[in-house]
């Protein structure tokens, strides 16, 4: 699969680590706002040994419909701004090629935008598109169905100068129907990132953590989508959505046995 | 529901004493093998205000037969031993009572057994019947599917005279295709008990950690078991079969948006 | 050592029943409020095997000048309330009977009281008397001038219906000259009681956890204290200052080497 | 202080850096057995902007008697290899340059001859020089002192592909009298580095865990040690040692009060 990045920042330097050094991605062009690295290529700059194009360019050198027409791909993934999606948002849907954004907020009026977009393309949008915290979350919901009862504690541990809440502790609060105060806040030193849903039941607990090691856990998660980008010519999705699948556990192996037992033979066992 | 309850060890007495107090389970009697405390009645035993008969009996004084005639029952709890079975099995069988079993550990032929009375009625068996370490399991198999590639790791802390690795933690690490050298086992002091099943990937790390608190967590099991028994007249069922519904999230309001949106409103809005 | 026990609510009675199994303490009597069990006693009620007498007695039966000269105790244990310290604290220093108190908040004017009292007597009071806990403190504070400029969390998680911040909790931030701002407070289900005090660096963390999972801890936290109660005439102690001579690491075995070793025994060494 | 180091890996580097944004530290010289990068800077080549010099050499460039000469410093940082030694050792002892080493393992006859080197200058000598783990090897100490009975228990996890089990793991348990069977090796994912001692008690737990987030933790460790090196002429030393000072909390704070009240003023206070 072709994949064009947007944004080449920390995060969107991991990312392209991770693309360059899977084959399931084609890693053609890096493009951002800033013209410094202006064509250098990103396996050379990163030092990763790959023959995938992965040339910088920069928004000012080109528009997006040149770009797409010069350099074609089939999904683009966005780690810029919020503002990323106007430089090629439409030329990708008229093109019907994937977006992929991990942008981590967006105003009311892009979001609109974006749910326009996704009427002519398959759009995945997820703040923190890591494959643990999304799975958390979803884990998270089916607990909460299976004991609604339960008390609900958020924990998210960042480094000393994480300004605010963490976005993604939000958004998982948002998804269990818990309000921000439901949301403790730990800031020291140079934690990575650690969000931990908290279950306490009368006399048991259930902790579901997630830890980040290094920015590199986006790569996974792009790859996730990739591989799982839903088979359907447009629509908006989350990443719990292309999970979903994986949490039906219809598996024949699973399925109860004992059913087919006659009574007589089991009758017939005992009375022996 | 009517409820008779085997055993009434320590845990047998935890789980009365969450049966006295839900709404939904009427404990009608307790039958143990000892003598000891034969007539007294469980909830005067244990200091909880309740109505609920709860009269125990001894396996001595009368066979299950009787038992099940003078006092009967719609469920047959079972936190005895191995042997257990062997005393009312068949006779629940012959009515159609359901049998929840939460005995640890049953030799093949006891296996046999039980497999055969579920040919006539509904039986769970579960060695470890807390909600949380069910929900684990089943979140943990979801996991391995999403990322098969995952390293899988799991540690379980019980207190110093434990003998031998954890039952649950066998179970666990069967559910997901580990053998036993995936058990991390620590013995220390009190603790009552701790099931950690930990995902690394190569930049973020995922734990599913259940704590025990107390022997009462067996006793939210069998209610959940209860409210969730499958409305089939027979089979053998596990937890995970009683959750597996939970997992399935087909929620109207998941359902991904924007797939109706049209393109030429789409066009008129960018083109604005 | 003979002990006798203000109060028998669910931590007194855990704490009886560390006291009688333990062969440092003789349990003399217990005295609470309540004349609910009087003159049964702490062992048979319970189930205890024990020699001890252990008769409980309530402060309306007697005062407490003629409780200690007809039961007379080298060390009043006091978990009661903080009016306790009224029935018995004069009486106590003026026969230099050691006072060991972990009633969990004074007020000034008793405080005042009490430190009066350490002008006759030896009175230890620590409003969270477990080993556990106390450790945690000293050790943090120990860490905090390694590195003054670490940031420092102190999480506390605790049952539902806990109200309020845990006290420990205020007295873990105080010892690290922290306001409670730096307190996160988690309230769910069942939860003992646990506290963490976080140490974030740059590049690395440390967590200094304790756990709860019994009131006997507090049982514990007593013999230690009656195990290195200063061997002084008066004074008022907290367990911190019990603890302080483990601190001090100048065991033999600690002592660097080489200091004695010869230049010119080196030089032959490397010569060669 | 001059400072000059002996080794370039990953962990050098993450040192330089620490070292160079340091105002402790003046970083002189960088030495190394590969020609690769030699004679570049450090400070450029890790982007960092700073005035020391910090060049970069080769052994095979010059012996360390010219390298000491030319470019003299007060303390050699060694986070080369075991031979890193051979080549600066006697020359630094010469000339009563402290030596700090972090190399994992040495051979019986190589701590041989470090011991000899430290009759002739300052040595200091850890396996893991992070700040963190030896607090925890020194705190734990105290607490087995306090706790003589309680089972101790030790956790480390790593990256899936780490040989054997850490060697930082093995000097805790040496340092509290265990054998490695009371180690736990955890192996998955990209884990960094996470040491946990558990404490059980009957009635309580405490856990001392160390997690390090990068290489440059070890930085900070170096920062420690040559901000308390011993004011001695020679001598061999662990960061123990020089944690060990920190450990006494004799501070006049701390002194308990209540001594100097008078039994007449309490008699006053109490008769009122």
């Amino acid at each position: 699969m072709r994949v064009g990045l947007m944004g080449f920042g920390k995060t969107g330097r991991a990312v392209s680590s991770m693309l360059l050094q899977s084959r399931k991605a084609n890693l053609q062009w890096v493009m951002r706002r800033s013209r410094a690295l202006e064509h250098r290529s990103a396996p050379e700059f990163l030092g990763i040994d790959s023959n995938e194009p992965g040339r910088i360019h920069s928004t000012s050198e080109m528009k997006a419909a040149d770009l797409l027409d010069r350099y074609p791909v089939d999904v683009i993934v966005d780690f810029s701004s919020e503002d990323g999606i106007n430089y090629y948002g439409r030329e990708a849907a008229r093109r019907g090629i994937a977006i992929v954004s991990a942008v981590s907020k967006y105003s009311e009026q892009k979001l609109r935008f974006i749910r326009l977009l996704s009427g002519a393309t398959r759009v995945v949008h997820s703040p923190n598109i890591t494959l643990g915290v999304n799975f958390l979350i979803v884990a998270a919901k089916v607990l909460k169905k299976i004991a609604p009862y339960v008390d609900i504690e958020i924990v998210e541990e960042h480094f000393k100068t994480k300004p605010e809440v963490s976005g993604t502790a939000k958004v998982i609060a948002s998804n269990l129907g818990l309000g921000d105060e439901a949301i403790k806040t730990i800031r020291a030193g140079g934690i990575v990132g650690v969000h931990e849903i908290l279950f306490g039941f009368p006399h048991q607990t259930v902790r579901l953590k997630h830890e980040s090691i290094a920015r590199e856990a986006f790569g996974s998660g792009i790859l996730f989508v990739i591989d799982n980008m839903p088979q359907v010519p447009n629509g908006l999705f989350t990443v719990e959505d292309l999970m979903r699948p994986y949490f039906s556990l219809d598996d024949e192996e699973d399925t109860p046995d004992g059913g087919g037992t006659l009574w007589h033979e089991f009758l017939h066992y005992v009375e022996n």
